[in-house]
């Protein structure tokens, strides 16, 4: 059974942290194995990671049939029906679309002294997209994954992704070819994560590395960090529905099951201000598992970490979706304007009875990839500025370091740093 | 000696290559250490960070301690000269009103379908800043982590300072007074890093860490990513000088110095397209190096690290600075404009003669918090953005929710998500 909370119970607060503190994935220590591969693919390169993939992954690869080629891709794209690559086309228009929008500004300006001050935004030159194979390879994340890579200006992307016995879903390949992806490698693993950021002789290194992946992924990321960025270490998704009387049962019912029916930790959470709707829900949860073709996951999902919390008003509902800081918060409420100014922690928010979140993850616009696990206290989703870098301007005239120079050379004495001081003072006395 | 590079010698690509490659600080694999003090900050909190306190930095703490009182700090400030003082309110202000210039807008329209998309942003709740003890302990720092984590409207900013043997610099407590952060522990190490990420009886957990330390510090930050963010793992700071015949030899040669006394791996780079200057700085660097008072570090630096490299033109010159992705760029010419749209990869640029990057660690306003190592290639310098995040908006009226639900459904559909397209579906039969 999910959790039922409701925040009138004497024991509500405790019950409310042990939910928030609750580990829905096993972490796994890999880290040494992960260092080992790492070190392994920094000497040997192709040779290592060849083998590697076909350990573990027995994809029958050499160093020569890393790549995919050319011929390869376009005959596993064809593969896939065309209602398909009608959906995913208009899935990567719509993406597009919006992320241009995400664009930033050059800012550059002169003060008052003299000072010439500006941001300048510049795109990351290659960047490594990591796909998962698998149950959770998802053409979606392709082009979730690209499109701002793209719309940032990045010039040269590289996929890769492992093909488990040799398989590869044709999908996937169909969505790179319409983002526009052309170097794909059959690799995998912290073997892709290494040769990504370090490079081999036939696979240049990149400049950062996106995307989500197992535990050996994800601490290959965490340890290569500082040789290349890296977006996020992501986690089991998530969903809080917020809903009042408005809300109906079974939308939210069917909400809760998309997310739960990723499985892997995935947690779905209803907070609501009406009784009468936290029972509806919970027995339209039953009636509409039992008809998912594959309601195991599902089912399993919802059980384990799903919960239902009624509570005694919208604010309050808001103070504790600021402590769940979930990827994805519904707003399954007539008015959900007035309570988004109140939710302060939220990768992405859906607003009203007609946005599931199963629209943002496909063709909405906006970026399905978003910080899991509490992490949108201090994380964003993908974006364009993932793929761009601010560079600081300074300009001084001489008469703006004349009037700096005092304040400066004061701190660089504090600092025991004469020579900073001498830069500036050398330039005063000409 | 320095390395001399000329663009025109036949080794030139190898030895620069190397140059690029060259390690400039010993990393220490300090990892198995950095997760037992974490364990153990997490299992016993307060305790076993006084005990480690009291291990490492000998500074006689208990966990009543650990925090220092407002008399505490306001007496340690009180010793600061009023000439230290007022230059570092100069410092303050002006950072605060450049960074008053980065906070973002947020965005959101409504697309011809009738669907809201947007992008909204909001402060991080809690941020801990490191201050390192000892040798690099600037107060400049301070205000550079803490002007922008209060500029984006962090509500909370809690700031860690070792004391070995119980001293701390009164500079850095007047730096933190003018910058109004009032929650202050003498801590420091992996320890300190520990007790804001998971939070112990006395001091809360933040969202955020950062600031620069040495190796168990920057080892601590990359085990906590993820269960608090973290700003980047800082390395040995780094100038390049980009300098023609219009530069003054004895200016360039006190910017390369004033980069080197940073010791610890800091490097000086001048490529120069004029042959004559390269000499120049070369005997101004042994001239100004003996006027130095505290010389060793400098001229260790500048011997173990230095380079001049002389180039055929400043595109050349360009092209070797955007492999270099150097921390500070500073372009020594009569025209930098010119060159600028050229650099691609920097931390940041200084604009001319008379902006010494100096002038940039100070009271230039911009942030001296910025990516070293090359990571320039894909990171930032520190900056409002930093404390904040981005929350996505999708809002879909029932007409959008039809126009996209085939191509939506679809998707789902191919990523075997059953459950993701139901709950889009069930909408639309009402």
């Amino acid at each position: 059974m999910p959790l039922r909370l409701d925040s009138a119970d004497r024991d509500f607060e405790a019950r409310f942290s042990d939910l928030l503190a609750g580990k829905r994935e096993s972490s796994r220590d890999v880290s040494d194995a992960v260092a080992a591969i790492i070190a392994d693919v920094r000497s040997r390169g192709d040779a290592a990671v060849a083998e590697l993939t076909n350990r573990y992954d027995k994809a029958g690869v050499t160093a020569d049939t890393l790549r995919l080629d050319a011929r390869e891709i376009g005959a596993a794209a064809r593969q896939v029906p065309d209602n398909v690559r009608a959906a995913l086309q208009v899935a990567h228009d719509r993406i597009r679309a919006h992320h241009e929008k995400q664009k930033p500004q050059d800012h550059v300006y002169t003060d008052a002294l003299g000072v010439t001050l500006g941001t300048r935004w510049t795109p990351v030159d290659a960047v490594g997209i990591y796909v998962p194979g698998g149950l959770a390879s998802y053409p979606s994340s392709v082009l979730m994954n690209a499109v701002p890579a793209h719309v940032a200006g990045v010039s040269r992307i590289a996929m890769v992704v492992p093909t488990p016995n040799g398989e590869i879903n044709p999908a996937i390949l169909a969505a790179a070819e319409i983002a526009g992806i052309t170097e794909i490698y059959r690799i995998g693993g912290a073997q892709a994560v290494a040769a990504l950021a370090y490079g081999t002789a036939s696979i240049a290194r990149v400049d950062k590395v996106v995307g989500p992946g197992n535990a050996y992924v994800a601490t290959a990321k965490r340890q290569v960090f500082g040789q290349v960025g890296i977006d996020m270490i992501a986690g089991p998704s998530e969903v809080l529905v917020i809903a009042d009387g408005s809300a109906n049962p079974a939308w939210v019912a069917a909400d809760l099951i998309a997310q739960a029916e990723h499985g892997a930790g995935a947690q779905s959470i209803l907070v609501t201000t009406d009784s009468r709707l936290a029972g509806a829900v919970a027995t339209e949860m039953e009636r509409q598992l039992a008809l998912l073709p594959k309601q195991a996951l599902a089912r399993e999902g919802w059980e384990e970490f799903g919960a239902i919390i009624t509570v005694a008003s919208l604010d309050q509902a808001a103070d504790l979706a600021n402590r769940i800081a979930s990827e994805h918060v519904e707003l399954a409420l007539d008015d959900p304007q007035a309570l988004l100014p109140a939710i302060r922690h939220a990768g992405a928010i859906f607003l009203g009875h007609h946005t599931p979140e199963a629209i943002g993850d496909y063709v909405g616009g906006s970026n399905h990839v978003l910080p899991t696990a509490r992490s949108a206290r201090f994380a964003s989703g993908l974006g364009v500025l993932d793929f761009m870098k601010r560079t600081s301007l300074l300009g001084c005239t001489p008469s703006a370091l004349s009037a700096l120079a005092e304040p400066a050379v004061t701190i660089a004495g504090v600092e025991d740093l004469d020579g900073h001081g001498r830069s500036i003072s050398i330039r005063l006395n000409t």
